[in-house]
């Protein structure tokens, strides 16, 4: 068939291709374990449509998939997960997020990289778009109220500035994540171990049904599917590696969102890290980032925005701090204020040896403090101003 | 007088020089402010004897400071020093700190730098020898109850490293340092901006009697000198100077802390920040300190121990977790056992498929998984053994 004979009816044949690839891809994301080392390392010199041959031809060293590829039917996990709201997407596509490909090279063998097949998509917006700004933020599911209550106002104040938060949909930190983007009428993503018909964990439903209205629900596994936990560490990989940085609020010592941490380094992205109180266990994992792994401490909206804009961008303002009257006053004024008595008042020779000053520039110094409504000078000599009195919480 | 004619009853000829020399210091701690930029400069390239004569002979750059001469009288100082239990340590002496010296070239001049000339010591410890190994640990006297907490837990686990714990007697972190320090059976150290005979604040009075008894009050003012907010920043400097480290616990963005912090980085000691929630003011200026100024984030004993020692010496021992049954399990076996349902039995092949394995490499997996008691064969297949069901919390 060449170019010419297609009519407006029929299918360009690149996307003929492209609807074969996108059933071979389904077959492949049924059949392959997320991330699983040993199909990196069958196929790595194949093309999808190789690999699917190869695995359906029963060669040597494909036994291990032969009970899976006898299971499959795309068209059936399409029918699925349309009647669920539910897309394929796959490298071509508009929706396609490219930065995931990152992980073509991000992590060893062990360590369940590669780029996923296509990735399930539940809800209306555009996953490309809605990547484009984006961070992660992950977490302890068994958080503090401290740490649900950070995730859900950082949450908030990155909706505030456009940029989509990015999370595993999981109770505790993952769940206030999505909670605070949503409350700050954000878009959000929840990156699921399982297919995005399925609810896990089951009490998160509601969360879900919002999530999939306002947001998106994506998962590199096939409708149905359960969450296991290789499956969570391989989603991790996911969520590092589609947005511009990963902020942990809250992990103990041995969490998963460690684990996400680790591909956001491997993937190139920024690690931030909010941190809690020492006498936490929920901080453990979140100050060895910062003390092990140079990840970035960031404690406000700002200091997010400046880590994962390009640099230079968006600089952090230095904390303000509330002024104070005598912001200014050179050493001899300092220390001329300091020697006048709150209510007794004192005369300027008397003032000059406590300030350690000559008497002559202690009269200077006390007509300029006199000037600013520091000092008032009274018949008997010289005392701090009611106002100033009162700056200082005195009588 | 030549050395052979010294009696045993008399000083030695230096003694009495240093005994000279004493008297000379006393007076200039009488009449200079601690740091004076303007006596810094006066006086940089005289030795302490000619700065006297030059001060005593009403030279013209000297008038602001006849006032504070005509009244200096070092006998008396050191006759109510004596009475208050108190000496005055020079240059020279065995318990000289001479790591404050650090400070002759540390600070601008507006910063009040300059070496003291001599230090008022309270007590009966070794001023050098409890300054050998030692840290500062400051921080805001509005402090929360979770930084009185943080400060008062890690001076005692200083103490119990035999650490001096260095602090400022001041309300809040300062006073929780202290008596942490002291709870530990540690030596604490006071560093005041007043004499070592007076009391501020007030109310701190019976903690004073305490470090008097227990440790060391230390200043560089004569006795009966009042504190004054200048004299406040000048103590700073002899407290991050003094020490091997200054750790910040808790400090607003406006906070004395960080004035000291500043002093200890000048002196080219380590800054060691202990963090704290996002959401408490008290410890905003804390987090600027690791983002802007580099400071290590400590957040317990080893971390701070590992701070303050040579390089290489007390590393920080990674953070203990708890060890899970499935440690050390391969991929493989994780994968299998991720497959074995919890209660309902099912078949070898069956989990196979689930796992994506083939169901030789299965039945291996299977028999390594029941030897460590993680799964169980009953006659229709294979479930989770019930030590692990209980281990994940399960039925």
């Amino acid at each position: 068939m060449t170019q010419a004979s297609t009519t407006t009816t029929e299918l360009a044949p690149e996307r003929v291709d492209m609807e074969a690839e996108r059933l071979v891809r389904i077959g492949l994301s049924r059949v392959i374990e997320p991330g699983d080392p040993a199909a990196l390392s069958a196929f790595q010199d194949l093309d999808v449509i190789e690999a699917w041959q190869r695995l359906r031809s029963g060669a040597a060293g494909m036994e291990r998939w032969s009970a899976r590829v006898a299971e499959v039917d795309p068209e059936r996990d399409l029918e699925r997960a349309r009647s669920a709201g539910a897309r394929f997407v796959i490298p071509g596509d508009d929706e396609w997020p490219a930065q995931v490909e990152v992980l073509a090279d991000a992590g060893q063998q062990s360590r369940q990289g590669g780029v996923p097949f296509g990735l399930w998509v539940r809800g209306a917006a555009n996953l490309r778009q809605v990547l484009e700004r984006s961070v992660a933020i992950v977490g302890a599911r068994a958080c503090s109220s401290y740490g649900e209550h950070a995730a859900a106002e950082l949450a908030a104040g990155m909706a505030d500035n456009d940029v989509t938060v990015v999370s595993g949909g999981a109770y505790g930190i993952d769940a206030a994540a999505h909670r605070g983007a949503m409350a700050g009428s954000g878009v959000t993503v929840a990156v699921l171990a399982c297919g995005v018909d399925v609810c896990y964990p089951k009490s998160n439903t509601a969360l879900f049904d919002r999530i999939a209205e306002e947001g998106l629900l994506v998962s590199e596994l096939p409708p149905a599917c359960s969450p296991t936990k290789l499956r969570f560490l391989a989603r991790n990989r996911l969520i590092a590696a589609a947005t511009t940085g990963t902020i942990v609020v809250e992990a103990a010592v041995r969490s998963g969102a460690l684990n996400t941490a680790g591909w956001a380094e491997q993937c190139g992205r920024p690690v931030l890290a909010v941190p809690g109180p020492i006498t936490s266990r929920m901080s453990e994992g979140v100050h060895l980032l910062v003390r092990e792994r140079n990840a970035v401490l960031v404690t406000s909206v700002a200091d997010i925005l400046e880590a994962i804009s390009p640099m230079g961008h968006r600089l952090t303002p230095y904390p303000h701090a509330p002024a104070e009257p005598t912001d200014g006053l050179d050493l001899e004024l300092r220390r001329t204020l300091d020697a006048v008595p709150v209510l007794r008042p004192a005369a300027a020779d008397r003032i000059a040896t406590t300030a350690g000053l000559d008497v002559d520039t202690v009269r200077e110094c006390l007509e300029t403090l006199e000037q600013a409504d520091l000092v008032e000078y009274l018949e008997t000599g010289w005392r701090l101003s009611p106002n100033h009195r009162r700056a200082l919480g005195g009588p």
